[in-house]
């Protein structure tokens, strides 16, 4: 697209989940050029964690009259580029779980990407384990939804992903969180815990609520006939 | 069973997969109690990672005459207790993946491990991302097995994962090896790369691979009637 | 006593608790310097950890005639020397858990310091959160005891003592155990964890189940009439 | 309470001591929302931390006419929302020492918390170790009033927590503060210096001044006649 | 020069590439004098990474008249003070390649004193290794210009490296870049599976755009007569 | 002197080295207070790191009249409030040497504390290791001065202190300073390659130029007839 | 070859060095497996590091008759399998320094595959920066062969390599090695000392003597015709 | 000497202590070589932290009839080379505490060194700070010999360079020791709390015993009339 930038549309054919660009890091007008290129080949795509800079620098651009405008999802943590995604997904519930309020704006990430996909979710917030009373009735409610995946958000001690996967049916995800202070802090206990969990959990990076969103969809991405192959028989 | 462990029997129906009791770090003889117990109950069992002292130990023990004894599998790395695990899974293929010639005793555990539980295994040993031809070729075989999930292994750098999640559909599960020295070595390395990869990808712990193994199981796994929602009802 | 060594009987008239002496990383004969000199003066102390050669020297000397020797508890790990230890406590319960049974010969280290000292002990081993069910048996046999603290010990993730902080009204500490391999193995994560809780909890270092010990004692022990203060007034 | 948040009104009477809310890390709009629930309830609890946009809002916020307004503690570090905390606690005093001057406003957030609670508290301010004579002399102070529980505040080298548990008889908690540059900074060698401590010591994380005034709390609970146990017995 | 500043105008001579001077960190009055006495001495020199503060006194600061004034590449990360460098270099290609779009600005610092030495750059961004294809497309372009040594550039996972210097004969420099958030971010990760790397691969600091660019310059340094050695003869 | 602080006046006769008030991380009362209290008393002190608010706070401060005012030294790092120290010195002279230009504003920190206590100071600023001849030449006008003791400044790789020890023969304290950035920057590579010097080395913490400068000054301590014996013979 | 291990023997002509099969961490029938694969193929290839384990089975092993044995060098840290390596370069001289002589068999092992390249080594080793005399006496003797690229071995501080790059026109690759102890021992100082060096310096791994060996190679290896183009070409 | 080591006697006459030779690391037989080429020139030499197999090898090894043996110090981990060291002290006392019973041995290493060299050493052993009492009749006791510089062992929490730097006027450098189990063990806590010391304090690397004897050593050094700047003039 252009010399800093080459966006892989293949992907989402290989993989079944779309690429997601990453706002922090990138320049105000590097990131404007890729979503100005985007709307004039009519394609879509979903941008995360734009810096507030970007934010005001996309709120301030308009497509060409005629073409539907940006959506600022997640409190303007995930913004829709409108236009085909290629994806295609069966039916299906992902829930999505946090054990403090601090987490919600992260799984709010999670859920407008899943939503962004048109996967149902089903959530329960600040559920943590020091008050099992209302994690249980919370699970209850979720369960009767019949999720085929969690992710689980936590941060300080990080606890609740273990728990709920020492419960549940379905694979969990652990999203360990920057939330805490001193030792450990910043997601660094929450993400240590879940690797060393007992139960069967597997986890992504602290904060990465993007990433566990695409790990999830890809649960109910359909293969396409002869996707993922035919690109390894002709070479990457 | 004994005051110094309890087997929780019902972990498989809340969680499809069986609970694994890990060797390492138990005394020799609350090892053989609880396997002891599990005969006398003709329960079975996986035992995973048993000491060098465990391992002589279990292969003196021999069951009541009449019961089949234990089996040895990945040399030794993982014990089968003969008897009913209390799992069902549905058809279906999982992928095993190496970068190096030092990760395969690490894979052949959850190779063991999956097996055990009746899940087909393909596998493709030794195909770092230092050589991408051979990895490329490998891939290729099997993907036209139509794996529905990934296990891949990597120390040092870590990088295979990344690669293989950018070219498949199927989730692909990151297993960072101790294989390494000096900076990053002992797979601090791998975990962090695998991390911080931009391709959808989750992880389990350095070495994990009894974990790695049940996280892919449970996508098999077929859900019991009312179970996990039963157990939550009346309380855990 | 010795150059290398000057015991402070003191102590125990200050803070309540007698001093215990660490066996490792003090060489053999200075260790046997120090139970020689405090048989002959008909004082009673405590050994902690000793090393394979120190009990085995332990085990090889005998006091005077007439004189009680030696016990050995806890699988070696405490070592009572006979004699009076200066304390007196009030009658009570402590109660102690562990998350694992590999947690159990720490838990088992603490019990010994505590039976020494004349307080009772309540135990339930191998309750981890990944069963919820066993836990809260368990939890309920141990509170009908109406203990007035808790040490709660658990390697890998560390999350027992929060979901027991979060149930029980009388102290908790928790002491994260060397259990777990990988990225926060060797209690790392247990510890970090249990420092991020959201409950009332404190911690004391990994595998330091006499200081949890002495430090639960301290709840027991009854204030010399002018102990403390006196000390203070003189000058330290 | 809202889809981001469920406070847990029971937890006072399971484990003796109030949830407090904290500030860092939630929305504005969400700690405004939990105050006005609260508030229109006639329920009161504690807030720690605002930030100063926090503090400012609810500065701004008043309840409905008749109701006492928020009232700000330990310069704004701690809100008090009016209304019964469901505490009640026996008469007793606490011990709050600090080795330098820079550790003062964390420990003024710990003795607004007791003294909220109804618990009295003597203090000694910047008696750090570097001048053991104003350490003894304080000391000698805060002993005559025969507190049950010492929180010893310090950052830096953290020395100060050992020494005093080397002399008083009550049981006491360091609290590291994040005081300090270079190598060790932050409390990071302070926390491990009170970890290493040969004395009975427990600790609580870095600048963790609200966990840390709880947990000593509970020394002074008065346990509801069937209080934990009920929990207990009709599960969590 | 000054108290607080002593160049090194020999240094080209011995080592072949010339000091550059860094901005970060020094007072703007004492950069402002570095430049001001190099401008009267009529001596070229190269500034990085100027601080905003320090970009608005070098743009405000002009030389004598006649003189040219200075230069700003690389969006100001890069500041040419004109006059001569005392460096020469032969013939040749090096390239540039980056992982992703948010390492771009390190990439163009590196090419911004490459380009001031003389030496000849092709460049190839974006092109990480989670498309295969793109990156492959871009690599045979790359090597078409037959480049004597790579600058690869990478945050993250810090895979693109070992996957270049798995494919090239020149020799390949691991620039890691603090691009990347959570563990292992920071360039944490991506310096450390550099230096796992199986491919034969050095390394510079995360970052280290410029050592790197001077790294890859020697090589085409030419040799004065008797330079080095004579240094050495002298003594230093 | 208020319930926030308490001055040890005292430590000059015990120690030979006033105390030096820290401004970072006290409240600007707080400080403010200190200076008042000592300038009713008429006695002198070094405050060291002020922040710009307690900068702006003791400028706007004045002393009741006919009293000096405070001194500002080392570009505010270092403030002298007047009044007897308490210190007497024999004549002598300490040298400070620095690596680079950015370590010097610290190195005029030890400077100022050093001239404020009398004692003579010869310094060589940017004579690192890289240019070996600029360093020799720097060390001979150095060492032509006799100094007692150096101290030695240096950032990143932290080398200048190891080289100065093996060519002089009064003692070397390396002072590493918080200067390089990547993996080792902030001080951790420079303090880390001090503390493995093969060279005879004492070494403070990362920017440490206050300590540095006390302990050097103790060299020139004359002991006072009966100092500190006195105090230990009272008890502290 | 086998199921465990794929020897890429066309990585020589893409990037002109040979893949070095590193003992440690494989089982000594792998190893075995693959030494007696190469010799039935008539294919040299170099080992490094085999455990004394993979030692003593190697010394065992005899290849068929009329075949060449294995060659041991470096203290058998090396094995040299017979036959063609498929490298060619051209002259040239490499130099190897150490700081000290507890890091001359890690610089052994770079000299053995240097030479087994039929490349030229000039060594110069115990010549660290607390003497600087004897390393500017080494330092002449070495330059005087005109060495192309040194290889500089340092533990400990890790200071030579920068003082080293400061004094010569050839590129520098530090080499940090495990010697040294307490903090920043085991190599990890010196890494991180060479990287924040200010000298232009590129680093490899701890103890990474071969890594360091084939990166100095490929400065003399000749391009084959259409060598690594055509890789690329016809995709990897 | 060899080719793998070059010992440097000059030193002595440069920094005023002589070169101690640390055997960890070393080949036996390049330790050998060293020791019989220092008796052949009847030259004299410290050895340090002989390995068991080292000192084997050294008590085989017997001098040429006529000279006088090597001497074992300190538990072997000191080993006298006869002959002369070069250098020349002034009377004077050091005084050499430890913390507790476990860091003797250390201590004992040091004590060897100065007394090899001619230097007078007072020493209090096991007078850590948990008893405050005992420290302070040792500490009158060791002050009533005048010492002019302290080294002070401790390890786990490292207080008692603190308090002994807040109590005495001669300089004190801290020797962390590698006692202590847990986070913060093996030193780690000890070394970072004597970093972050409020009272002026200098430190060596953990275990450092030699080191710290050596800088304590330099300041008993009598100046040669004309030695370092002689070194200087004439260039390293």
């Amino acid at each position: 697209m252009h010399h800093f930038a080459r966006l892989d549309r293949e992907r989402v054919r290989r993989v079944g989940v779309p690429e997601v660009i990453l706002g922090e890091g990138k320049r105000v007008d590097h990131l404007l050029s890729i979503v100005r290129a985007l709307s004039e080949r009519k394609l879509g795509a979903l941008l995360s964690r734009p810096t507030p800079a970007q934010v005001r620098a996309l709120r301030a651009w308009h497509p060409e009259p005629g073409r539907p405008g940006l959506r600022f999802l997640a409190d303007d943590r995930i913004v829709r580029v409108p236009g085909p995604l290629g994806t295609r997904y069966r039916h299906g519930v992902a829930a999505i779980l946090t054990a403090g309020t601090s987490d919600v704006p992260l799984a709010e990430e999670s859920r407008a990407v899943l939503r962004c996909l048109g996967i149902r979710v089903v959530r329960a917030y600040d559920v943590g384990v020091a008050g099992l009373h209302r994690l249980l009735t919370a699970l209850h409610r979720v369960e009767a939804q019949r999720p085929e995946v969690y992710l689980v958000f936590a941060g300080r001690e990080g606890a609740l992903p273990t728990v709920v996967a020492g419960l549940v049916m379905a694979p969990v995800v652990g999203v360990p969180t920057s939330v805490g202070y001193g030792r450990g802090g910043r997601g660094e206990a929450a993400l240590n815990a879940m690797l060393q969990s007992c139960a069967p959990l597997a986890v992504v990076n602290i904060d990465a609520a993007v990433p566990a969103a695409l790990f999830a969809a890809q649960r109910f991405a359909e293969r396409a006939p002869a996707g993922a192959r035919r690109v390894l028989r002709r070479g990457p």
